[in-house]
């Protein structure tokens, strides 16, 4: 037994050095998207690749497979959920994956994604999809390359790219669960344009003061739970949450002072994000005890702190007078229950990241639908504009006016992170699910919000969910929290009693 | 031919391999002084060492002594100054230098570094030097080691220290030009203390908002040609400057609403720095021949531009009305030349980087004095707070009120910077010699500030100090550009050219 046990340090050991490399190329990561001066972008690309390269040299490194088979082969490990048979079993998945790697490959999708994000940020701001192309061209030759190498079953190379994200996860498999999602979302959507409530959304769009944007947005965060002391809140072109080791967790929103939604509702979402960092055992970090689930489980994260607890009406119980407050000249006047009604209006529109609860998931769906042929071949990136408006145009009956608010909308493609959209739909129906058990559990969450009481949400979210690490799968997570596998089911349950009064529909 | 060319391109990638990852390290040591949460620090320190671990593997790798011990056999590697012959010469010195050194005391000195620097950071807020005396006690514990491993000649630890900023340069020598130059400073002190005229400095201290300080600051800045594409300027609790490599160098300040000459003058002191990092040849980074000479030269820069241009009458010629304009309360109904009177007092006070031009370099030669004995082992730790206010009171005839304004106002000792406080006084004597070469080149300076023109000089720094890189010692290259060797009369006879008038003395 000492033995193993001085084999299992090790590993930990050797796993943790990994992460912590891992964890310097996070800071440079951040760093570029929100101080880096323009001219620093080639240098940047270059460090980045260094640190890609040694991070793989040491997640690949042949000890970390000898410990490994060392540990399997033992036999006593204990039981399956226990922190040494996780990691182990964790660990060996990710090493399995990382090793089929080859380290120029990798250097160079680090190379690629930190020049094609420069260009994506050029691009979007002209709205000139072909400055991208010839970057999205490459980084689709890259990742096609990844699938190549990574391997997959089924005859389905995006596959290989979903398992970096939602580990097990298959396209067949969610394609089969967003179809009735698909079906009940559209029969809502369809509903709620018939209806003839149409709240007023000029609201959100008169002045709010940036520099009150951010202290409102900022006690909010603070409120919920996210704690600044062991992380920031900075301003860049997209909003992320980047965590980066014990202690230093990053959010970014952007502001618009003549649209509340987007950088509040994007604190909250990015927040959401931070408690489940903030929430990961940090004496585990390094190893996959101190990790989150998947990309799909960090979502739901976000989700429901974004759309179940940041729009519902017992949250502005809370915080429409602090909004007054912060607002004066905007909320002069304003009822909660407008307040209420205008952020939660729901209506065909472009952009994904400012999308309502209920057309989200159509945003998702066309990204999934473009994503695979992409990945296959059977859509050449050159026709890209073409079939996103096209299949746009089938989804929301609306064409985008210009690339900006059509298919260079999003940093994903440019980042590398092709296989990641459809945990965004996996998160909110996860979301959903974990909702309707803390409600279980917790008695009447929407009281507790109207008193500004986000704790006890909170503390069961660390119990059930992020103080586990990747102890469980996220199939068997939500199993074992719910009750239930994953299903739309939870998230068409909340949508029809969140909008079915909203919109007056029976 | 083709065989040495091989083998010094793969040297040259080797160097660069090692200065990628070190400015890896450079932008997480900005990020820490700037934007890291506090409860991030324990995680930094473990990433920073993790870096230098790496970065000192590299450096020290057999292969680049082989590679070096190949070029320097051949003989053909052509005049001293050039770039080939340039680029193995220091290569070498630093190979010799980094390989001394164990990597565990690399990574120890990285981590202590780190930690202490936080620690450094709290004590000062409080004032408290016992909170920081064991940081000191570990530091100047590993420093000592350091200057074991490295080795010296003439029995003096701390010239093996000294090195590392200023090479080639002893403490002998150092203390040989210091002792006129003190003599000198003395004389001028006691005449000006002696003089009946008296600025009137309250001037300085009126209100002069945070962000039209920062927007001023950044102008100036930007018009003596600190690019702010390829940099930043941010605010930390000690103002640095840290150039990352091609394309990204960074600034920092403190703001006082209060005290004007601190952010402004320290603005213009980094971006001197500042000038120095963006003027050296991009294409030769990570070799020699793409590096600042010495901390002497470094800072012979910043200080030109601080005082040399900033704080003379000609700047102001042509700042004082953009001043006005920016700090229209404080500087309604003041005159330029009462202006600038009171940005050049003198009189003796407690902070370093707030002292005057002529009583600076004795704040230096204080430091200096307790360095040596604390590296020999003549000063213990625990003494130095008093040893650092009988020494002051003997130099400024005032004893400091507490440690935050004594022997804890530097954030060098934490950082592990002993043996770079010298470089300092050798800047200034440098940046005399070199203003008064650039006048003899370039005619009327001082005209050409009131101009606004600040190309010429910079032109002229680029050409004959930065474009060089390390291709001449700091020895060397001040002889090459003046014509002289160093020496403190330049020094002296400026501060007498511009304080005799000031203070009305013969």
């Amino acid at each position: 037994m000492p033995n193993i046990e001085a084999t299992y340090q090790d590993l930990l050991t050797q796993l943790r050095g990994a992460a912590v490399l891992g964890s310097c190329a996070s800071v440079l990561g951040w760093d570029e998207q929100t101080y880096l001066p323009p001219a620093g972008a080639d240098h940047r690309a270059e460090q980045l690749a260094t640190l890609a390269g040694l991070t793989h040299e040491r997640a690949t490194s042949p000890r970390i497979g000898e410990l490994l088979t060392e540990l399997e082969q033992c036999g006593a490990i204990g039981e399956v959920t226990s922190a040494m048979a996780v990691n182990v079993r964790e660990a060996r998945h990710s090493y399995d994956r990382v090793t089929k790697l080859p380290r120029a490959l990798v250097e160079e999708l680090s190379r690629t994604t930190t020049l094609a994000q420069t260009a994506w940020v050029a691009a979007r701001k002209k709205s000139d999809f072909a400055e991208f192309q010839p970057w999205l061209e490459r980084m689709v030759g890259l990742k096609r390359q990844q699938a190549e190498a990574l391997g997959y079953s089924g005859g389905v190379p995006y596959d290989a790219l979903l398992d970096e994200f939602e580990p097990g996860a298959s396209s067949r498999e969610i394609a089969a669960t967003f179809a009735p999602l698909r079906d009940e979302l559209v029969k809502l959507v369809d509903s709620i344009q018939g209806s003839s409530r149409r709240p007023n959304v000029g609201l959100l769009t008169r002045r709010f003061p940036l520099e009150a944007q951010r202290r409102f947005a900022e006690a909010a965060a603070k409120q919920i739970g996210f704690d600044f002391e062991a992380g920031r809140l900075d301003v860049a072109p997209h909003p992320f949450c980047s965590g980066m080791g014990p202690g230093d967790c990053r959010l970014t929103t952007r502001y618009n002072e003549q649209h509340f939604p987007g950088a509040f509702f994007g604190v909250l979402h990015e927040a959401g994000h931070g408690l489940y960092e903030q929430g990961l055992d940090r004496a585990a970090f390094g190893s996959p005890m101190g990790e989150f689930v998947s990309l799909g489980i960090h979502e739901s994260q976000s989700r429901l702190w974004e759309n179940f607890v940041g729009r519902s009406q017992a949250f502005w119980q809370h915080f429409f007078v602090p909004a007054q407050q912060a607002f004066p000249d905007a909320l002069a006047g304003v009822s909660p229950d407008d307040w209420y009604a205008a952020i939660n209006d729901v209506r065909p529109s472009f952009i994904r990241v400012e999308a309502d609860e209920v057309t989200y998931n159509l945003h998702i769906m066309l990204r999934f639908e473009l994503e695979q042929p992409l990945i296959s071949g059977d859509l050449k990136p050159a026709d890209v504009p073409a079939v996103w408006n096209e299949t746009f145009s089938r989804y929301f009956g609306l064409t985008p006016p210009d690339a900006a608010r059509g298919c260079l909308q999003d940093i994903h493609w440019g980042a590398g992170l092709i296989g990641y959209f459809p945990t965004y739909s996996l998160g909110n129906m996860y979301a959903a699910q974990f909702y309707d058990a803390a409600q279980r559990d917790l008695g009447d969450l929407p009281a507790q919000f109207a008193r500004g009481e986000f704790q006890p949400l909170l503390d069961w979210l660390r119990k059930n969910i992020h103080s586990r690490g990747k102890q469980l799968r996220a199939g068997e997570l939500v199993q074992r929290v719910t009750g239930a596998s994953l299903s739309h089911q939870a998230l068409i349950a909340h949508l029809h009693r969140k909008f079915d009064p909203l919109f007056g529909l029976s």
